[in-house]
């Protein structure tokens, strides 16, 4: 479980450690970067994963996203996931860029042969966190939020969803919330699940959504100008009908942003608010 | 002189562009991105160069040094443009990352057969802000200022000293502050103006703040982790030095960053200073 540090960064006042760790539900070893805030010399500090969409590893956001300047600043530490395991030699892993390797989509595979280790459900909810939690005692278990973008604003949503308690709030970038009803989703869900609906379904925003008891608070950002919401991957629409048909629209914020599209210039041009989200629900101050 | 949009990406509330144009000086299509803040809609703005360091673009500061932000917040319209002509079929041009394409060196090259087009100084001081301006009437050709890393740090600071007035400041990130005494710059220029030596002194810093009059005011950042500075490439001692003997020291700050290395990270952790910085002498309440 522990850790190689392969390098320490100055970064907006705190440090960015470039990780390795080998990781058993997804099979081989896992790269990813953890933002530490000043604040971690000198106590525990709550903890912001952001998982990345298709194509990234955990360095696109830690480089491009900004989010290291408001965590500095709410004195919370990010975690930044890779997107899939890397190099299990499964025929095919790297032909697409929206299936297998930089494509794990959050969920466990029941379908052969991607059940070796295309398992980013469990690594991002279990084996990851209670690694961290272990080498990284400045981390504080007890304070932790999610977000993400695209394909992991997906993961955000879904392990928030899926997970009631475990994480303080959640928000999103441009999320696939509606993956049973996108050309990503169907491809990926197909792949990974088979023909099974049901595994669909608890993996969909949207449907799970309509299940959710008590409170709901979400901030999501999507991009007018994003022609992946365009060509209807995100149907963030969906989501939000489902939720308010179900009663648990009313502390949702859906912001459709002018003309920003689906890059690291929309993400970095939000970030502040996203952390600034987390840091509310984070605070030791706030009620639930 | 015009300029062909290629891309606008909305950022921070304002617009990037992605510019290609005609140059003569450098006798190539060149590429740029130049971002409007909000505020360049409802009038004239001030404009900040940020000239790049060895192998960049335009693009890496643009999407990982995340200026764009301070420029929204103080209606400062940001130009990041390339770092030398492309293309240019002169043999030997991209065999080094040091030398030729990538590496411009904010000089007019003497020697054959770099003369060619190897003539940034004219580009960024004349050829490249007299088209912008004509093309784009919301910037102000009264109100300039120049900020750059590394070998773009050594641009600002020459360009900035090189021609009194031009620029209502400068500042730098990891300047090579004394490149005829370090080994990039000594191969640079030797490359580019062959064994002039007066043509070498002419573009390098420390000699030049040696023979300024008048008040000057600089900020430089470098970092304490920067490899580049202990292997002796970037020598702000020996510019903060000659600025000391020649009395035109009185407010040039220079900080010394600790941990922090040549990287974004860097660049990006200190944005929004240089950026408030320039701001202070761009605003037309500012006294010179």
């Amino acid at each position: 479980m522990a850790f190689t540090t392969n390098a320490t960064i100055a970064s907006c006042g705190g440090k960015l450690l470039k990780l390795t760790h080998k990781a058993s539900s997804t099979n081989c070893d896992m790269n990813l970067n953890l933002y530490l805030p000043p604040q971690a010399q000198s106590g525990k500090v709550p903890v912001l994963f952001y998982l990345s969409g298709l194509t990234c590893t955990g360095d696109n956001c830690a480089e491009k996203g900004f989010f290291q300047k408001p965590a500095s600043e709410h004195g919370i530490a990010i975690v930044y996931p890779d997107t899939s395991p890397r190099g299990l030699k499964i025929e095919g892993e790297d032909d697409a860029y929206d299936f297998g390797s930089g494509a794990g989509f959050y969920v466990d595979a029941t379908k052969e042969p991607w059940t070796k280790g295309y398992n980013m459900y469990s690594y991002i909810a279990d084996e990851l966190p209670k690694a961290l939690f272990s080498s990284f005692p400045e981390l504080d278990s007890s304070k932790v939020s999610i977000t993400g973008h695209s394909m992991g604003g997906h993961g955000a949503l879904t392990l928030f969803l899926r997970n009631p308690g475990m994480y303080k709030s959640c928000s999103a970038f441009a999320p696939i919330a509606n993956p049973i009803n996108c050309p990503w989703g169907q491809k990926a869900f197909n792949g990974y699940f088979g023909e099974d609906q049901s595994k669909w379904q608890e993996h969909d925003a949207t449907e799970l959504v309509k299940k959710w008891k008590g409170p709901l608070s979400l901030l999501i950002d999507v991009g007018t100008g994003d022609n992946f919401y365009k060509q209807g991957q995100l149907l963030p629409e969906n989501f939000i009908a489902a939720a308010k048909e179900a009663g648990n629209d009313t502390d949702i914020t859906l912001r459709m942003q002018p003309d920003y599209d689906h890059s690291y210039y929309f993400i970095s041009s939000f970030a502040d608010n996203h952390v600034s989200y987390a840091a509310k629900f984070l605070s030791s101050k706030h009620i639930l």
